[in-house]
């Protein structure tokens, strides 16, 4: 997407982006819910990978990870994999594999690996999520979820 | 997205973008295959509702859409439900709920509610599809899916 417009201006759009991403990952494993959200628009809409199906707005996504992070392991690493980046004027979409390793320890969400899209915006010259879409596949024949291996 | 530029191009691009998600609806009416990639980019990731978890390139997704295609009812219509479309200078993002309805039969895929993010790009003075997620969430303690209804 740089081809209109500045080199300068994208390179620093997609480190900013890629910050982001950086950051995210440590609020995860540091089981910081409100890091979690931090550079959420007001407007985000998650699609998150279990029910409710959709959740509005950065407080109820808080909510959400102060809900599900007791259940994650004590310690583990943040893994984002095949992440692709694609970065606009104004929007910019990414789409990648994550997963979390636990450290020192076995539990069930270990390498699960799960499909993420986050979309980003710029309003006021800062990058924020302003929809994310979280899942796994499933079959159909089964309705039972097929989960991702080494992906 | 319209603040910092010309209102007849926002209009324009919008129109654009909602016409390319009509037209991927009657495709689909159609059982029209080709149809369903016709406005694809080459670079078109694809994470399916079902396995693999990944289909990348719009020939390898019309051959997805060629192998399920004869199992969806006779006669349908297509319907998008809380459409959320953000359009920016290059790029573009809608998120939404999408339900078949089979006409004058029973069909077990019939307003099964799915998620979906599409993700567009602006190349050469063409908005088409890079990117497109499609999901239902699933329950942790049962591996299950978890159906959507009557969002």
């Amino acid at each position: 997407m740089t081809d209109n417009r500045p080199t300068a201006q994208a390179t620093a759009d997609e480190a900013e982006i890629r910050a982001l991403i950086a950051a995210w990952s440590k609020a995860l494993e540091a089981k910081d819910a409100a890091g979690l959200v931090a550079d959420y628009a007001p407007e985000t809409l998650l699609y998150d990978v279990k029910p409710p199906y959709k959740i509005a707005r950065p407080d109820a996504i808080r909510k959400m990870w102060e809900a599900c992070l007791p259940y994650f392991p004590d310690r583990f690493t943040s893994e984002h994999r095949d992440l692709v980046l694609t970065v606009g004027t104004d929007l910019a979409i990414m789409h990648a594999l994550h997963a979390i390793h636990p450290v020192g320890t076995d539990h069930p969400a270990a390498d699960m690996w799960i499909r993420v899209t986050a979309c980003y915006r710029k309003t006021g010259g800062r990058w924020r999520v302003v929809h994310e879409h979280v899942s796994v596949p499933f079959d159909p024949t089964t309705g039972k979820v097929v989960h991702i291996r080494e992906p």
